[in-house]
């Protein structure tokens, strides 16, 4: 092996602030020479990174559930990879793990940012390094929690997911088919949509590039909505709204549509369907979630393992692929969940 | 007593759909005589007329949680009367009663449609007539069960109320400061805002007519808001989802600012505010509390005998002065629940 003081640390770091659609300005690539980890810490080395519709508001300036990454600061990201140094007990040198890797070849975690970190051993045995981003990572848990807390699925119940093909939706979607319930996506495009039908089950998939999600709805959903899965926001979520049931729930994961606005966002103008229907929208922030995380990873690895859950990720090499590739989410191009190859295992 | 068949019953009648403001041409007034009760019915003269901002709505075609009023149907209503005459034995001559009395002198109820018509006998030594009309009544009962079920406001809790002088907001916030909660209002003008803080005990109230509403909020509640009871929508709900809490609720209850709308309703921009503070916003429809209402009735009943309630009606008197009274409720122009005399008790 390397000494580790050889080795050179590629990273990506936020240059500038985007407005709209981020743009290869907005980042800037460093080296750097890597050092050994300090006492109680850990030095991991990146084999995957999670792209996250998420990341974009993290670019922005301003308060929201987290603090925006800093300007230079090296670009937040989840990943997966192994563990290559460890003063730190809770690790040994060929852990797998994942946590907040950042967009960078080798993370040095001190000791004391381990906790904030979210740094983990993984099971490979549950999942491959991918799933592990994906069904068993960030995306899972928030299509976990969110439908089953926020949502409350009963057999029967018909749910609509948005962004269906993606990492969260799928997991939505399919979980959601395993409760019992009637599940209708909206998705990009007739292979995504054919995609979530035949290989996940759902029973119907809407796409809104090719018609009208309102009719797409009124046929696919002919007892209403009555749990509508929401990450892609404005006119999608206009257009459930006017088709939910009685007491229907709407999770508020996300809003893609939004997020690279230049103009302010478009709230839901029918949000009044809310008092007509005793109806409830929530949002859903994950990390709340971290104390039961483990439950769901044991209840959802076992659905992969038993082939009743199916992952799909798109992966794509290399770190310095990181800006372009990043915009495959906004433009709807990526189909199953975004992974970034940074190494091989 | 005159007898029964001497009597003429005046009615407002809906002679067309509003388009914006309801205008004279939407109603029509007509005469007609009034007869005995049929078998199982009942005959009510009309004292009081709840105006309410959802009679609206109801002027609309489409659905909605109850049917449009037809074309040429007397104008539904709610209001207290005393039985005339009665063919059942739940109701006796001279009983005061509350229900669906529709904007009428007379109101005669058939057996069959006694359930239907809500008609139920109140007691007077609980409440003035119009204080059921208000506080124990369907006001009263949407501003409980949506604070208290929706809500669920915990002791020292902030709470914000629109239309804080409305016969929806007065109950939701002197029921908050009796529950503990920290109570700002917002309401339009000096005069409405001076009540509800000097009269009713609330700990702010912002003058949306004088001033900067998110201004006003920074400034009266610096805990953020966790409850917001929204009687108004439009911009006054953008700008309290600027400042709400982690975990708060929004209870919609009605958006009168876009009631006469010849536009689209104004969605709330800020929504995806929930997401970044995990809030829920979520509507109420009164009548599915009804087999509740006895026990609100009971415990605002007591908090107005011992004084701890107070409530204000605005009265105005003469049937045929119904169309341009309801004006009063979108120009903001009522103070305290608005209420139309139709005759002496």
């Amino acid at each position: 092996m390397t000494a580790i003081t050889a080795l050179t640390n590629t990273q990506i770091r936020l240059a500038s602030r985007p407005v709209g659609l981020p743009t290869q300005d907005n980042w800037r690539i460093t080296s750097e020479g890597v050092s050994e980890p300090g006492p109680g810490g850990v030095l991991v080395k990146t084999h995957f990174l999670s792209l996250d519709p998420a990341m974009r508001g993290w670019m922005n300036e301003g308060k929201s559930y987290i603090p925006p990454v800093a300007i230079d600061a090296v670009m937040r990201a989840s990943g997966v990879g192994q563990v290559i140094a460890s003063n730190n007990p809770a690790f040994a040198v060929g852990d797998h793990v994942s946590g907040g890797l950042d967009v960078q070849a080798y993370c040095q975690i001190p000791g004391d940012q381990l906790k904030r970190s979210g740094l983990v051993k993984i099971d490979r045995r549950l999942g491959t390094p991918t799933q592990w981003l994906n069904v068993l990572g960030m995306p899972g848990m928030t299509g976990y929690f969110g439908l089953m807390d926020v949502g409350q699925p009963k057999p029967g119940e018909t749910v609509v997911v948005s962004g269906a093909a993606g990492a969260v939706g799928q997991t939505v979607g399919q979980l959601a088919k395993i409760k019992g319930c009637r599940v209708v996506g909206i998705a990009g495009g007739k292979a995504k949509c054919d995609w979530v039908v035949n290989e996940l089950g759902f029973d119907a998939c809407i796409d809104y590039k090719a018609g009208d999600v309102k009719a797409g709805l009124k046929e696919h959903c002919p007892k209403g909505v009555d749990i509508y899965f929401d990450n892609v926001g404005g006119e999608i979520l206009d257009a459930v709204l006017t088709r939910i049931g009685r007491g229907a729930r709407i999770i508020i994961c996300g809003a893609i549509s939004q997020y690279n606005n230049t103009t302010p966002v478009k709230g839901p103008a029918n949000y009044l369907s809310l008092l007509v229907n005793r109806a409830r929208m929530e949002g859903i922030v994950v990390f709340d979630y971290a104390d039961r995380y483990h439950l769901a990873v044991a209840e959802m690895a076992a659905y992969l393992l038993d082939g009743r859950m199916k992952s799909k990720e798109d992966v794509v090499s290399g770190l310095e692929a990181f800006p372009q590739t990043l915009l495959k989410l906004f433009n709807g191009e990526n189909f199953g969940k975004l992974v970034l190859k940074v190494a091989d295992e």
